[in-house]
């Protein structure tokens, strides 16, 4: 007994945001049973991961560990907790388990990558509970900007944990459960070892707003615009998505869901209860029949996202429909940080229409779904756990929220993907440090982030790339000139002449002048080519680009 | 004279925040004299300029017409107004007038390309005037976030023009001169026909705030801090640089500036009178000797910018200096909508080494160079002009500024990059459209944006590069097998084998049946071979890249 142990391994989500996946363990030590709480992804960009199409946690730790692992918890049904669970199910294979509706996602992603259904299995809210090995696992209803999210209580041999997972507190929240606070003081009876906590709004100083304070003025908005009205907002949240469609109810308007994404999501919450009484919505061929005026379109890509509805419209008609002078278009929404040029980029097509952009800048017509400041302060104290272990945040809000933590009068643990911590109520340490990081699902095949593949990429996008094409004949004797061809660069340079023909010159007059040592050598050859190429390419245009050398030997 | 008339034409920054570029005129319909205010760059990204040095405004139009210009008139030193004088100089040829401040930078950009110093010609505030054809420009001393920047003042055979340029009105600006409204209300006695107007923070309904608020908010931050204390701010913001300076001053630490533009921007400022009694600095290497708590620095790098000396500290050393537990680090800024990323790296590097970082989102310690809502309301009535024209700014920015116009009784007129307006007391009329746009500063050379060249590293940065390499002898018979390289692409995929070996496979396949038609037509060949790779790599891993395919006929 004495030399098992309970640990906490984050492999992704702490230390930066997005691709959440938290391991924990109970066992003798390197032979811990094992569960993963949530499995996330975040998404890719231009800057750093061009091309790529999902970036998940790097879970090699915990693959090789497949056979200690229990089950597979799955929070709640946003993309950076659910995410990854169907790429990587035939790596894991545990059963994953969540509350209906976020089941009911889970099965969708499951079916799509090609897995049984079977796989996820449903349960209800505490007080049921799962058994998961040396770990008794309740889901506890708490308020997010996605209905059914669970924080969760994970009974332990060495004590109760509490993860918060994503959480506001909201008394009204329009759909799902309230946040109640009775339930959250009575999980703290028996003594709670462990808190661990969302820290995305630690630096939000002001207490957290309510989903149902915004309802009243966003009604108010739709009530005194004159031609058609679109509002933008993350599908998933459900609650946010019904109050528009109610403003523009109430304002006589027919309502119109656009992008794949927005219907899914109102599809699986009504399938699955958590949404009744969403007014009837119409279809985009209604809608080309209806006056402007009449109509109220709910539509995916807050974010500016180029393929979604909102960028759609913007560039022109989408679905039949056509913005245009007098209608308003209503960012029901936050821009999340690295989106604004997408966003901006929208907002601007639309002025050109004279469409009336609003957005969040007043406050009036979004909140946050993530606690603030103190409410972080609230849970502490309602949980009173012996350690506060901050998750969901860059490394910058682990550290204020540990900080917060020790001036509430808890103790603070910083522990970052890849930090194995040991908890009992005598000492939080670290015991192990794993190796984590980034797994890039590009096409169809995942690759390893350090593979270069991608800074490959990056290189021909900043460098240009140029191949260069050798021929030796039998004799190793050059055949013919050497050849050239140039992507992603100025045609022509400080020489007036095309970049393509003053290369082939210069590696032309290399190669005459290459003694046998260097002919006859395939890196001494390439080395020299690529030389050339650099030297050349800086003179005329001022660019080091990307050198790809094919030699080929006929004597070969 | 009835036949000739006054044009004004935005080339660059009227649809866009960056590279201003605009062009008054007078005289008959394609023979007016000309002037060009201001002549900036914006800077590239990742995502759509990727390997680009800068971007300049495409000039062609005025290119085509340099024997009609008169001059180029620079308002004030920030890169968007003056950083691409010397890279059209030798297009343009005409001489560049500004103050003195802003003369002197822009002589240190003509001397960097190579030019003589002398085109640069220094002119004194109003009522001092240039005579630049039917044009007299007076430069009108007005505040913003750097030293000496001016409004215009640009009297025409039609009627007085007003252009703001960039500006704030700050009756206390700590450098330079102060907004001096009874000067402003002096300038539109005669009657003023149009005012050409800054756009860039009309969505701001505050009152703006003066440069002299923040200081005190400064002082006490750095009085308060216990080791060592680095700000950063926009090198050009030169009062900024002073309070933080002073500030440090006060606190009894001594002062190093660290980055090449801090040092520059405030030797030009000394140099030029326009700052006096800044604190003594310090070297580097005099700070490594010296207690943390003594010492402040004063860097670059507010924007995250990668090569900064801000980044370069949260990389670790920087000119033998290391931050770490119990320094403050302050972004006297505000980070402009792109650079969100770049900006939280930073953040998250100094969390880690356990500095505390201190950003704007108090509001305490920066405020904005621009005109608020309010004040360009304020702008409007003290000048009374009988159009506001709003310039510097995204279409959405133009056009609640003409909407705010209108509101306060003038007349708006929207005119983006391209329009040129024939301005009269009877009519403010669009006359033509002009082509414009962008052109990229790649390396040493110019590029058109639609040429073409960033495309195509854009395309091998999404969809990584296959190069096939075929040899055909004498007879048209394939030499050998396809070669074929791999760039940017995973290495592996469905097959379990190399993605090359793969491809060469399949390559080969279509040789070996590829009758006479195809094998002799390069056209066909390519187009085949070309076909052969995308099918298979997205067979095997699910993308579809670039092709380039390189024949080589030995008979030719």
């Amino acid at each position: 007994m004495s030399n098992e142990r309970l640990i906490y391994l984050p492999l992704g989500g702490a230390g930066e945001i997005g691709m959440n996946a938290y391991v924990y363990g109970y066992g003798k030590p390197g032979k811990e049973r094992l569960i993963l709480v949530d499995l996330g992804v975040t998404f890719p960009d231009m800057d750093g991961t061009p091309g790529v199409d999902l970036i998940l946690p790097d879970i090699q730790w915990l693959i090789e560990r497949k056979d200690q692992l229990e089950a597979v918890i799955v929070t709640h049904g946003h993309e950076d907790h659910i995410g990854a669970i169907a790429h990587y199910y035939g790596q894991l294979g545990a059963p994953i388990y969540a509350r209906a509706f976020t089941a009911n996602l889970a099965r969708r992603k499951m079916t799509d990558q090609g897995h049984s259904e079977q796989a996820v299995k449903t349960v209800s809210a505490w007080p049921e509970v799962v058994e998961c090995g040396p770990f008794t696992v309740g889901f506890v209803p708490i308020s997010h900007s996605i209905p059914e999210s669970s924080g969760l209580v994970i009974d332990t041999p060495n004590g109760r944990l509490v993860h918060s997972g994503d959480f506001k507190m909201d008394r009204d929240p329009i759909v799902g459960e309230a946040f109640d606070e009775d339930l959250w003081r009575s999980l703290a009876e028996p003594g709670v070892l462990a808190l661990m906590c969302d820290s995305t709004n630690v630096f939000n100083p002001h207490p957290g707003r309510s989903e149902s304070e915004i309802g009243g003025e966003i009604e108010g908005l739709v009530a005194g615009a004159t031609g058609m009205v679109v509002a933008t907002t993350f599908a998933s949240n459900v609650a946010r998505v019904k109050t528009l469609a109610e403003a523009g109810a109430r304002a006589g308007r027919s309502v119109c869901l656009l992008g794949r994404a927005m219907r899914r999501m109102i599809e699986a919450s009504i399938e699955t209860g958590v949404l009744t009484d969403f007014p009837k919505t119409i279809s985009p061929e209604d809608v080309t029949a209806m006056p402007r005026s009449n109509v109220m379109l709910i539509v995916t890509g807050s974010q500016g996202e180029r393929r979604a509805a909102s960028a759609q419209l913007a560039n022109g008609k989408y679905r039949g429909i056509t913005l245009k002078d007098g209608d308003t278009f209503l960012f029901s929404s936050k821009t999340i940080p690295g989106n604004e040029r997408g966003v901006i980029r929208i907002i601007n097509s639309y002025s050109e229409m004279g469409v009336d952009v609003v957005d969040d800048s007043s406050g009036k017509y979004h909140v946050s779904g993530h606690a603030n400041r103190p409410d972080l302060s609230a849970l502490h104290e309602m949980i009173q756990p012996t350690y506060v272990v901050p998750m969901h945040g860059e490394h910058r809000h682990l550290r204020e929220h540990v900080k917060l933590s020790q001036s509430n009068g808890f103790k603070g643990v910083l522990a970052v993907n890849g930090t194995m911590v040991e908890l009992s109520e005598d000492k939080a340490g670290i015991v192990d440090y794993v190796e984590t990081g980034r797994t890039y699902l590009d096409g169809t095949v995942k690759i390893g982030a350090l593979d270069g593949v991608v800074r490959d990429r990056i290189r021909m996008a900043l460098n240009g790339h140029v191949m260069v094409n050798v021929i030796l004949d039998e004799d190793d004797e050059p055949l013919g000139e050497p050849w050239c061809e140039v992507k992603g660069l100025a045609e022509e340079g400080a020489s007036r002449a095309p970049l393509v023909d003053v290369l082939e010159e210069d590696l032309s007059q290399f190669i005459g002048r290459a003694g046998n040592k260097t002919l006859l050598d395939d890196d001494k050859l390439e080395e020299g080519l690529r030389r050339v190429v650099r030297n050349t390419t800086q003179a005329e245009i001022g660019k080091r680009p990307e050198v790809t050398v094919i030699i080929s030997r006929l004597s070969a």
